[in-house]
């Protein structure tokens, strides 16, 4: 058992509220701070993609027993559903058969989150703004503004899990030798929605994730429990189709129409969602190092924002703090122990799931649209299926597995150079299921010095 | 001619002292603020590098008329003095006869800097901090510290000269789609001195940029003109030979025994001066936009500081001047695209010359003592030597010539493989200056498609 500190958290978002939930439970006393409103009294913002929680998120919630209330909040979608245009809609298993990817709200997964760390006792203060923290005595200043009347707080601990835009993190980035970057994409995302049936039922298959891609830009769609869908069309900021391009409801009307004429009657007030809700930025953020000696410590997207195309964000906060609570266990009262192990260990898993989310975007707006990454799947799936300790395709490995993310990013990139060879085969498309492909897949396999379990 | 503007330029260095100059030659009211004493008033704080002005530093000069001057307080340096351990003193010649970078101190560059600028009008406003900049109306707001009373000032330009820490950055940072990134390399650096003989003449020859290649850590000397060397030891913080590790007089005593005995005695007041002076960090900041509508441009290392090894970080800020200034003469009053076209054609060179920067610390203090490498460059002289039109050394191109440095990145990159291939040749050491090597220079370059003119 760990001696009791007296904790802070900033941030009351999911990996904050979890990271709550585990600090309780090991007997400590948890503040978090929130500078916005109790997310249990405010409507939503028309700003979020829904979250996919798989694997790894699932675990977390599990190991500090509240997995079971988050299953009821969230649908299991076992497959992607292709909306390609002038083609007959397609899906594609997700992975074996029981293996899904979850859709859940952000806004009510949040809202149950903070509800059972209050349950726990874990003390929220809302509406209380960190602007400044004394990394060495983990004292925070909270206040109305930057330049206001500030009031201190000390504690043992303070974790940073105030998000991308980490204020805790920005006090960090003044040392000297704090690496830290952050880059946004040239593409942007809006919210819009798909009603449910008047009888409460889903307008589009409510076991799938569906989506239009459409090369440049596309459009995706998850249901929620009250049988809505939550869409977010992905597309450039400036270009030839563009959200710059679109500044007009009826250039946004003749915009669907030309591009996603099955969906275009389905979503609710189009045109008029479209100008309403924002048009938001998605950023890369990477920084080093995460944790001030004993003091100090980033979780979550304060530590390692990602784009949201592996839907990996949540889960790999999830599980920093799955990771986290494992050194806890091990190294009791050293913090500083800890909080070096789990930096280091962490870091590596975090770049890696950045650079596998960055890469998917390109994978689903335009390869997903394609007859030969189609066929590339299912040779892979085909072999996979008949040699599984041979091959776990990459989105398993970072979906359905815990393998860390840095070994899925080393061996993806493996097996990609192998089935690059194998898509180059003269007939593939003829033999592709046959044994000449299996045997040249084994022997590139044994040729090489990554271990595919 | 202009229309005449109030311009505040944030940043007394040497960036921002030349462009108070262009600006004041133009006509424009200028104030120059910087939170530090005026330089002119203090001592120096024995934590700089001393400079090496080459072709671009040169060039910026001389079209704003102040070159003279400058030539005045510098040493003209035309090769590198090669200080390997058991071997004789070895010179490289750094371009053609004629050709030479000059050592600069830069506390002294930067006071004559401020007088030229004041003799031209500008108002320096020292020991004034700028906390605050509004983006859109120019205003800036000073103060004694970040959360005193601050006072505002308006202006219709602002230009940010403050240094790779800038704050006027730091407020652009701020915004959505702002990309940034500081990255620190694990090798600080300490400058030391090798005092003037007693009658006033240097201790080692003058005209020689003086290397004591180590491998994983190298010291560099570089005169003054009164008959003194800055030198500067560049090291690992941590590891087997690093700052960390030499805690002692006594460790830094046997340090130098080991691996400088030809210039430890020199050194003046080694131990003391070791534990003295600070050990600082070197960082590459990149970040995109450089400007904010008509009104912000971040201008030297405020928009690109870079490791200091190619010796370009002042000649890199120069430049941005001088390109500064011929889209002023270019566009008159259209400051939106003054600043617009600035940033992209900076842009891409700012980056390359990071890159380049980068690279040389491996080529500086490993590759330097490396015979294979020297007889590379032999080979490289002596080829460019009899084909001028066809092979410009990537050195040269950087350093004397004012070809855009990302030109000077591409190219070089392209060399270098044509020089791996020719460094495998099995007898190069006997066959390097005939006529096979040479004609196979010309059938590779005859197939790049980059132009090497």
């Amino acid at each position: 058992m760990q001696t009791k500190k007296n904790i802070a958290i900033i941030g009351s978002g999911l990996v904050g509220s979890l990271l709550a939930i585990y600090l309780k439970k090991r007997g400590h006393d948890v503040t978090v701070f929130d500078r916005r409103r109790d997310v249990r009294t405010v409507e939503f913002s028309g700003r979020s993609i829904n979250l996919a929680m798989s694997n790894r998120g699932w675990e977390a919630l599990r190991k500090v027993g509240v997995e079971d209330e988050i299953r009821e909040i969230a649908l299991p979608l076992d497959k992607r559903a292709m909306h390609v245009n002038e083609k007959p809609l397609y899906f594609q298993k997700y992975g074996k058969e029981g293996e899904a990817i979850y859709s859940i709200s952000r806004g009510i997964l949040n809202r149950k989150m903070i509800d059972l760390a209050e349950n726990a006792g874990v003390v929220f203060k809302f509406e209380e703004k960190v602007w400044d923290i004394d990394l060495g005595e983990a004292k925070i200043f909270t206040g109305e503004s930057e330049r206001s009347e500030w009031k201190s707080y000390k504690y043992d601990l303070v974790f940073g899990a105030d998000g991308a835009f980490s204020r805790v993190r920005h006090k960090m980035q003044r040392q000297s030798r704090f690496n830290y970057s952050q880059h946004f994409i040239d593409v942007g995302y809006k919210e819009l929605t798909i009603p449910a049936n008047a009888d409460g039922s889903h307008k589009l298959d409510n076991a799938s994730f569906h989506i239009w891609p459409r090369g440049e830009f596309m459009l995706i769609a998850m249901p929620n429990l009250d049988g809505s869908f939550t869409c977010t069309l992905f597309m450039p900021f400036e270009g030839e189709v563009s959200f710059e391009t679109i500044g007009t409801e009826a250039a946004a009307e003749s915009f669907f129409s030309e591009y996603f004429p099955d969906i275009k009657d389905d979503i609710s007030n189009l045109t008029n969602d479209f100008f309403k809700n924002p048009t938001s930025a998605m950023v890369t953020m990477k920084c080093f190092p995460w944790t001030y000696q004993n003091t100090v410590a980033l979780v979550g997207d304060s530590a390692h924002a990602i784009v949201p195309f592996y839907g990996q964000g949540m889960n790999a906060g999830f599980e920093d703090i799955s990771v986290l609570d494992s050194l806890i266990e091990k190294y009791g009262d050293d913090w500083e122990r800890i909080f070096k192990e789990y930096q280091n260990s962490r870091k590596p898993n975090a770049d890696a799931i950045a650079e596998l989310s960055y890469r998917n975007l390109v994978e689903m707006s335009s390869k997903t649209a394609n007859p030969k990454f189609l066929l590339q799947k299912k040779i892979e799936k085909k072999f996979s299926e008949k040699h599984p300790d041979k091959w776990l395709p990459l989105y398993s490995r970072v979906t359905f597995s815990d393998r860390p993310y840095a070994e899925a990013l080393a061996i993806g990139d493996e097996q990609r150079t192998i089935m690059e060879k194998i898509m180059k085969i003269d007939d593939i498309e003829e033999i592709w299921d046959g044994e000449e492909v299996e045997n040249k897949i084994l022997k590139a396999l044994n040729k090489s010095e990554l271990s595919f379990k």
